[in-house]
């Protein structure tokens, strides 16, 4: 391993969250979209942010107020290195949209960092610096998107605090399909509608459901994968934030998706299925639906992502 | 495969339902205790039952109000077989003590009398057999007990109705302690205790369990396993039914069990852990905890149960 690089530059996944009867336990990463991230040693002690494009450049280059800067600069105090190291945070993935877009930046710097000081610590202890980024993006720890852009695959976050992350055989052929409306819908309020009591028979419906998502992908069982992609306790109250929900999710589905759901808290729509050729008619089928609403969107078309991020250029 | 016998003796094996974190959907088998089914042929059409033998035989004879006989009508009915069959029930586990023993006695007759006929259905098949069975005995067709007695090792139940039955590959370290207490609770009360509705955040804690749990099995990570095996819905209502609940637990925890809770809706309780050395030591710290408080008890150690049914003898 090279410890005398001066410039890394890496690629970090989008992620998809909660994957339907998984809310707040489940997440997987995505081939696309996703952050890039340059880190550059400097003359300058500490961590500094030199630039931030995209998305407007709406996001602040004040280190303590960005959540790819919190998580760098807390690895490097974790390491006692006072090396000057400056970020570039190229955003390649849009905001608000419930792709974890902050945790693809943090989980960027922090595997850019770590590659630049030639590789200290491994990439699943990163996991607490990137959870402290999330906490200034989202005011809360959450590791569903950080997690699985940092491992890659398919992550269970069995439980938040501590963290206790599993990361499950993600078998090759998943595919997935983002439709990414351009739409806003404020996370906490995502979360305030919520009910807070639900009864116990979803609930045992909904934890079966995890069990059959978790047993199907570990045993590449496509078809349980499928049963089990149901949500009966989140999707209904949520979904009416997002128009066209349930015609999107059924034109997902009649077009061959295993599964479709809300993406994190929205408003994305993914939809999972074994191919890229089916990964494409489902993105174009939902898609269509959104245009026949009149309503802007992007289309994300990628294989899960199996590796976490991945360093573009070193030098 | 004989299909001119006259006479089958099966042991079918005793169940837990629920295993801690997964109320309603989880369950497996044990290699002790069991119930024994004799089937044989018969002048008389249809099916019989012979003789009940054990729990001080008062269990109905009548086919109609027999779990076994309803079960074994069932599929005799179902192959359009109008041969005459006795059965034996051998009950060789205590009745309500939340170890599947209605389950154990259908499963029983089924596996007996799919083999004298010849087995014209594979295991898997019989299950719907068995859940008539199930519904005699309990006013409801769960096939929490009846899929783990009839398949073996760890079953997810990911759906009840229709049931959607999931086999977990089941690490052969796995034993079991049970202790059961000599106390009556009423299956019908410990369901009614229940709360019909349950906070999101014990919900999501539990789901996250269930995921991990399934997850620990298929990974044959015993840590996670242990990790998993926690209930903040079920067990904190259920076991003030039992006394001494929290010691007993304590026990088999300080003797290095994975984890340990009710057995179905008790009163009896299991522990699990990775060598018979250890099963062994751990009922008996169990069942000290019971001595202590004057209650009599039995202790049953055994491997956790990977095949279901098993054929004694055939001629």
């Amino acid at each position: 391993m090279k410890n005398s690089l001066n410039e890394v530059e890496v690629f970090a996944p989008a992620t998809v969250a909660n994957v339907v009867c998984g809310f707040d336990v489940m997440g997987f990463a995505l081939d696309k979209p996703g952050d890039v991230v340059i880190a550059r040693r400097s003359d300058q002690k500490g961590i500094t942010i030199k630039a931030v494009t995209g998305e407007g450049g709406v996001l602040p280059k004040t280190v303590d107020k960005n959540t790819a800067g919190v998580a760098a600069k807390a690895l490097t105090e974790h390491l006692h290195s006072d090396i000057g190291i400056e970020l570039e945070i190229h955003k390649k993935m849009p905001l608000g949209s419930g792709l974890g877009s902050s945790a693809a930046s943090s989980v960027g710097a922090l595997a850019a960092v770590n590659r630049l000081l030639g590789e200290p610590m491994e990439r699943r202890d990163l996991l607490p610096f990137a959870m402290q980024g999330e906490k200034v993006a989202c005011g809360a720890a959450h590791a569903d998107n950080v997690a699985p852009s940092l491992l890659g695959g398919f992550i269970l976050i069995r439980n938040q605090q501590p963290p206790d992350v599993i990361e499950l055989d993600t078998p090759e052929e998943l595919h997935c399909s983002v439709v990414h409306p351009h739409i806003e819908i404020n996370t906490g309020d995502t979360r305030k509608i919520l009910r807070k009591e639900i009864s116990l028979e979803k609930a045992v419906t909904q934890w079966g459901n995890v069990g059959g998502l978790v047993a199907g992908l570990l045993k590449k069982d496509f078809d349980l994968i499928s049963r089990s992609l149901h949500d009966v306790i989140i999707e209904p109250i949520r979904s009416v934030l997002i128009p066209g929900y349930d015609a999107i999710k059924k034109a997902a589905l009649d077009a061959g998706a295993l599964g479709a759901g809300i993406s994190g808290s929205g408003p994305s729509i993914f939809a999972l299925s074994t191919s890229r050729s089916q990964a494409d008619e489902i993105g174009c089928a939902m898609h269509e639906v959104l245009e026949n609403l009149e309503l802007e969107s992007d289309i994300y078309i990628s294989q899960v992502n199996r590796q976490g991020p991945r360093i573009l250029r070193e030098e």
